[in-house]
């Protein structure tokens, strides 16, 4: 773990993080105090009271963390909640006052006292998980997480494994969606904690959008505990709480290099608003404007004297092309006048391609035609838009072309609106070393069985070709040699692959007896780059917006061939009458 | 506050709830240790340090807090969030830690220090909150909270208490849609937490859940947190993880009244079991089963070894109706002979109409032809339903017919899959004795300008006819009395009206010189029964599934000519060219 991270954490629990827990592999907490031992469906306890009535507790499962279909129609998944599931295994522990809860229950009432006793010594000591790496890009079938230990242990940490990965994965995907929509230059704010599921909704999602590729977030508790950098300028109350002029109480700027002091600042700007009208009929017909609204005018000022040197305007709470913008220049003029640089303008609604299009036309003439003395660079500021943008709104903008240079994504980025659940399950496939199916009239339900290994596959140009899984007895693919790959169900899909390049997947994440290994680093920074980066490894058809081809995900022969077996021996043939 | 509540507090928290904290009307923290001063957007820190800076962060500013819109294309919404806004209000405080994390940021480098003195002098002491109250049904543009206070510290709770009110009313509003189209009679489980939003999208959802009208959660922490009975039975794992008979380790069960012991509990369900065979050729032919799985019967058998007083089987691991229902029966049979009754059976998969009615088929004829002397009631053992069920299934299931008795509720209820965000907004309507008004090109999103007051009318049979919206000086409407009602933007729509019945809306609710009222009853079971009976005054045709019929919502003829004239001051007149 970095010098960093243990910094967050110390801030974030209030208790320093003790870094012999640290070696020992021992995990701070979850940064949500509510992830509890509790924090499960009733059910895992009473299947755990049943394992233990029956003296079968111990056995050894394994099971698997997996989903069966990428999210928003799309090809890939980023993977995401690994940190907090780890931290959740490494505190894992039932209380007192857990079990006086729980026996207070009609559900704890009928059970023996003895199995508090249980519940009271277990931890995840005797667990061992394998997973995929947080950020990584995942597919469907392939195990996000494997676990294996003692059968009641492993199947208590069910729903909240799947509370802590479904949700972070689920918006972190979203999150890299817009990223490749936007494209790389273009700046992206998480704006949306208001419209969160929750708190930790809020929270959580500014942490995993910042993962999936956004450059910052307005929620500032999500920047303390992340350490994500905050954004944010002012709200439309803030100019209509400016009903005139006289709502400016303390008019004096000191000048950027401190050498001149300005003693009204607002008859600075009515200056610069004089000049700017006075330039007003050698503009486009279409850009020119009448009067400003002075309410506005009034907050800009107030808002540039407390903000002098980062000065970001909201311009559309009267008219953005004859009161928002006219007023903006004439304060980054005043300001420029004493060595400030304005930042920009924010647009919160209307047609945002051509707001922002006719928001840098009329800075450039006004540069034009004041010079570049008096306006140098003001047509370079920036302009952010932030009214209900989602990845179709990205999409159509860079269709119909804009000048915008940063988006405030709020309520569809992190309610992950267009679809708001992941379906990570979590099931048994092997118990005592024997391996279990599922199956399911639904062939897209059925579990591939047993313990598995899993490999992504590259071709020679560095391009991910496909994610294959195999009994876990068998033998890596090899760099160079052909494999045979089989689709897992369908007897017809079968193909050669010769790997440039073979990963594991399935790396130890949790192991209590060696530690949670300590070249694996969970830091938010290393995440978000290999998000980045795993994600530039797929081919630019898998990544595309409309329609793209889905990546391939198989088995070995021999892994096909035992799951047919064990279908068949477990199937019924079915009946018809 | 009840005790209930305080011993819950105490509970949550871990420390006592201070009696007289309590008498102060000072509330405990939120649920939540995440919701800190810092849990908001950057720009109410921005805005409020402008504010300071210009030396007008003490200006009396009014905000109010509603929607626009009612969410699941319905015609009603169930407010909740307030006791959790009301927390947050009553120890909103900023702390060291929080400041020196802001004047760690770029954006707190900038500001004086003061400013963090000045935060570090804030609460919530000056702010006055009028609200309706939790539970109750509210509509669009009537506010749910207004906020009086300084100007500075009003803007700060904005982006906090949109967070605690948008999902919790939300998810309270589905969950009553869905107990609407459930009917009365119906039991409805929550069981979202695998797929919800984050920790308290899971917890927030299990609370506000049961507030809307569910019956229990199988969330056990939300159970403890805020006294919500919790159900669960078992899972696919469990049936999977049984091989064979050789998996009961501890076949022993004493009877019922424990004057026996059966030393060979599989035993007896294997007799049982064969007796079901027997008559297996008098049964309807759709009903006939050959060979059950084994391994399921196993499972029941260890299952009911542990809960033999509380027996309900997943009976779709393998087939409802040729494995697990003749299974399911063997064991309840088993534990008849020993006293206990058999509580039922659960449906995850398939056509649940067809299912659930052949179930119900299946268990009378077994009823039948065993007689009630050995299966008296084994019939009426209740059918729980639980795969992908969500509002429309519910409607459907109603069309079709069904026998399912109880029904668990996930993903669509938690994530609210159909309209994942609900659009409240908190808008600035007066400022030091000045009414504001937001206009608009939406009329939609025009702000209804001023201090308010606000009315529900009812009918001569009890039903709520209209909600009213006064400006803050006119008397309130009179029983028996014609009162001109108007539609708040459109000049044609009209009306009189004579109520029957006049309750206020807003109540004081936040105070904290006279402290939260005494007669404020925060309590989920006031709240739930509140919102019970709130929406039970409304007409039948406003809660209807298909096409509903809208509430009115209307301003007196005051407010109207107010709100005219406001907007004709500010709105320029529109020029073509």
């Amino acid at each position: 773990m970095t010098g960093k991270r243990a910094r967050v954490d110390e801030r974030v629990n209030g208790v320093d993080v003790d870094a012999d827990m640290r070696r020992k592999g021992r995990l701070p907490p979850c940064h949500n105090a509510l992830v509890t031992a509790l924090l499960t469906d009733t059910y895992q306890l009473t299947m755990a009271y049943a394992y233990w009535k029956n003296g079968t507790h111990e056995r050894s499962a394994t099971f698997e963390l997996f989903f069966r279909k990428n999210p928003f129609d799309g090809e890939f998944t980023v993977f995401a909640g690994l940190e907090e599931a780890l931290r959740f295994l490494s505190n894992f522990a039932f209380t007192e006052a857990d079990c006086a809860y729980l026996r207070s229950t009609s559900i704890g009432a009928n059970m023996e006292g003895e199995f508090f006793d249980f519940l009271l010594g277990l931890d995840a000591s005797k667990v061992r998980v394998y997973g995929q790496l947080e950020g990584s890009v995942v597919f469907p079938r392939v195990p996000l997480l494997r676990l294996e230990g003692p059968l009641a242990t492993v199947q208590l940490f069910e729903t909240t494994l799947l509370c802590l990965v479904n949700y972070a994965s689920l918006v972190a995907t979203n999150a890299a969606r817009h990223r490749l929509v936007a494209g790389e230059d273009a700046q992206l704010l998480e704006f949306g904690l208001r419209r969160a599921q929750g708190v930790d909704g809020g929270i959580s999602a500014s942490r995993y959008s910042y993962l999936g590729g956004f450059d910052a977030t307005s929620n500032v508790e999500a920047g303390r505990q992340f350490g994500i950098p905050i954004k944010g300028t002012h709200a439309h109350s803030y100019v209509q709480s400016h009903a005139s002029w006289s709502t400016v109480k303390n008019p004096k700027l000191v000048s950027a290099d401190g050498s001149t002091t300005c003693d009204d600042f607002p008859a600075l700007v009515m200056e610069k608003l004089k000049q700017l009208e006075a330039l007003r009929d050698d503009m486009d017909l279409e850009l020119r404007w009448t009067d400003t609204n002075t309410s506005e005018l009034a907050a800009f000022t107030t808002y540039a004297l407390a903000f002098p040197g980062s000065f970001l305007a909201l311009v559309d709470t009267y008219n953005v092309l004859k009161s928002g913008l006219p007023n903006f220049c004439a304060v980054a003029l005043a300001l420029r006048e004493l060595g400030y640089s304005a930042v920009g303008i924010r647009l919160d609604s209307g047609d945002l391609s051509y707001l922002s299009k006719q928001t840098r036309s009329f800075l450039q003439s006004i540069e034009r035609l004041l010079g570049t003395k008096i306006a140098d660079r003001l047509s370079e500021v920036s302009i952010t838009a932030s009214n209900d943008i989602h990845e179709a709104v990205l999409y159509s903008l860079r269709q119909h072309g804009h000048e915008i240079d940063a988006f405030g994504i709020g309520t569809h980025l992190v309610t992950c609106y267009e679809q708001p659940a992941l379906g990570c399950v979590y099931k048994l496939v092997e118990i005592d070393d024997t391996p279990r199916i599922k199956l399911s009239e639904d062939i897209a339900k059925v579990t591939i069985p047993g313990r598995k290994k899993g490999y992504r596959l590259f071709s020679q140009t560095g391009e991910a070709i496909v994610d294959v899984m195999t009994r876990d007895d068998e033998p890596a693919p090899k760099v160079g040699e052909r494999m045979l790959i089989r689709h897992p169900f369908e007897e017809s899909k079968r193909a050669y692959v010769v790997p440039s390049k073979v990963e594991p997947l399935f790396n130890l994440v949790w192991d209590r007896e060696h530690g949670t290994q300590e070249s694996l680093d969970l830091t938010l920074e290393t995440s978000r780059r290999r998000c980045k980066e795993s994600i530039h490894q797929l081919r630019a058809d898998h990544l595309r917006y409309t329609n793209p081809t889905p990546y391939k995900v198989s088995v070995s022969a021999a892994l096909y061939d035992f799951i047919r077996d064990l279908w068949f021996a477990e199937a019924p043939v079915g009946e018809l009458r």
